[in-house]
């Protein structure tokens, strides 16, 4: 059984995190395969819209903690273990945000640490009632640091850093007023609905939704006039994409594009 | 029928988009019109508020397809025409936020793609309760890159990206709770309760809320220390103003102010 | 009777703001008060967490406007005194943000201009319910531009603007809404109640929380990449500190810590 499974159904491709036993922990193991996997997608153009979710009772309960105090071993005390670790990991982080197409997480049963930090990164989130998510670090001794990063760009930042303090636990009710998830079904309808989000985005034209991705996160980083100058030069590349050309022409003429894609 | 109509209700303008035919769509003649009356609400300091809204069903559909489609027709593919265009709309766009007098968007019907943006861009925005609004340019292959700008700057990332890339709509209830317009109202008081917004707005001291406004978005796109000794300054300068030291003075003699403006 | 009273509870300590008769404004002698506390609380090791309340029916109305009105009285018109006022107010604010400690507000009765930008830059806020925010300068021609900078980096803009432009209070369940208060309770357990949230933090390892905070407002305004950059490394510093390996062991071991802070 592999640490991390992909099956592909149509244009959407399901990474499932698969070590139960671990509540899906982020070890070197889980983070390497969470890497070669994205690049791997990065480079398919069959697939338009990624879902991640987790094996067993748990989505992600973040970092391996066993495999971190075995790093303390070497005669650094650990630096360069955990300052290689950190970097491995937050580049898989930012991999799904550069990733070109949309990723939705698909949380259930915890998302804790890394693990809240990975719904915070993905472009959306459909998490089943009962799902508990927090940065609860701190409740032994280590700040969820790099887990803030995304979560304050997800919610306000009273409510992160109560979080991140007191480390208590949000439920999907909170999560979703707080805008750390898009939606909370019932855990019997969990696949479906994601689904059908996953299922409505794929229908959309691919090259529209990859250079609307891109763009969203990079003129969020922007002041207005820079943004507004870059989104306008996307906007004539995506205008003089002739599927663009063909999809306002069928909305003209009331009938369904005819996408090369 | 000018395609842009303004009345002055005492020191509040209301700009009504006149193109009913087309859902107001922000034509080059209709970006004109807003371009050339915004510059002179800039001048105009007899007018304090300015209210925005569309002429018969709807708000605003965003821009005009089938004069984007004939813009094909040049040479180069459209592209010099589409860069041009989206140059004007980011700038109508802008002119809103930099105009001394604050706006507010009075959206009804639907407020769709640039329509959407620009209920985003204005200051504040009344709704009439049933009015739908979507940055749904996905839907025929031209995500709504400038839109986004606006709308990601006024409700949280994830439910923004839900938005552009499903191309959904959202109803008022749901604009409300993500921050999009901060009024929803039957559409039979839309009107009263719109004026009584501006009206409380136009009672204030001019000077103070033209030096407010600035200050608000040029600060939003400061650090914390910078954005401290930007605004530090200008309230200084609002200290200096004669009408606000009377203003003060009147608030500890408990009478009202009289003021010179 | 100090302005400005202090008494600990173990590692909380309680900073109340003492000119009932003045609604606790934020005279000269107020801020520097609160100044000098702050100072003395940065070096303090013992205490964990800082409390800030209001004695009488307010917890802080802002500025003291009769002392701002008697610096006009400068030859320079009070220019001088008002550029050094706001930069003296800017720095308290600062400094409960740069301060080592979590700082939670417990306001009550009322919370405006300055004083609602208290509120807006401590890390949390506990309120009576009943209490009202506003920012109501604009309604003395003098808006509150230096508290919008704590406000608009609390709450949604359009809802920030609305507020600065009509002066208008919010009600407790409208700044839960918005994010401006962590809770609103009953004022009969508001000091419990705030006491609960303030053990459960100084519960946790002072040292990550201390690295933590620091890290929480830095990367805030930092872009993705080099927030993650940043970040990863606070997390190797946290994971080298001795208190932190004997938390993860604990955990491991399903034990409690013995930390040494």
């Amino acid at each position: 059984m592999a640490i991390l499974e992909r099956h592909d159904t149509g244009a959407i491709a399901h990474l499932r995190m698969n070590a139960p036993e671990r509540l899906n922990a982020l070890s070197d193991a889980m983070l390497e395969a969470l890497r070669s996997e994205l690049d791997r997608l990065r480079e398919d153009r069959a697939i338009r819209v990624v879902i991640l979710s987790g094996a067993g009772k748990a989505f992600c309960a973040g970092h391996d903690l066993k495999e971190m105090q075995a790093g303390r071993q070497a005669e650094d005390g650990g630096a360069a273990y955990f300052a290689d670790l950190f970097t491995r990991c937050s580049a898989v982080m930012r991999a799904i945000r550069t990733l070109p197409q949309p990723v939705i997480a698909r949380p259930h049963g915890i998302a804790t640490a890394a693990g809240c930090q990975l719904v915070a990164s993905c472009d959306m989130a459909v998490a089943a009632e009962g799902t508990r998510f927090g940065v609860n670090g701190v409740n032994i001794g280590l700040f969820c640091s790099t887990p803030m990063v995304a979560l304050s760009r997800n919610i306000p930042r009273k409510q992160a850093f109560e979080m991140l303090t007191t480390g208590s636990f949000i439920d999907t009710a909170r999560a979703l007023e707080l805008g750390l998830i898009n939606r909370a079904v019932p855990e019997e309808v969990l696949e479906a609905e994601t689904m059908a989000l996953a299922e409505t985005v794929a229908g959309k034209l691919g090259s529209a939704v990859r250079i609307g991705k891109e763009a969203f996160y990079a003129q969020l980083e922007m002041g207005l006039d820079e943004a507004y100058g870059y989104t306008g030069e996307v906007m004539v590349r995506n205008m003089l994409d002739r599927d663009t050309e063909e999809g306002i022409s069928a909305f003209l003429e009331k009938r369904p594009p005819e996408w090369r894609q």
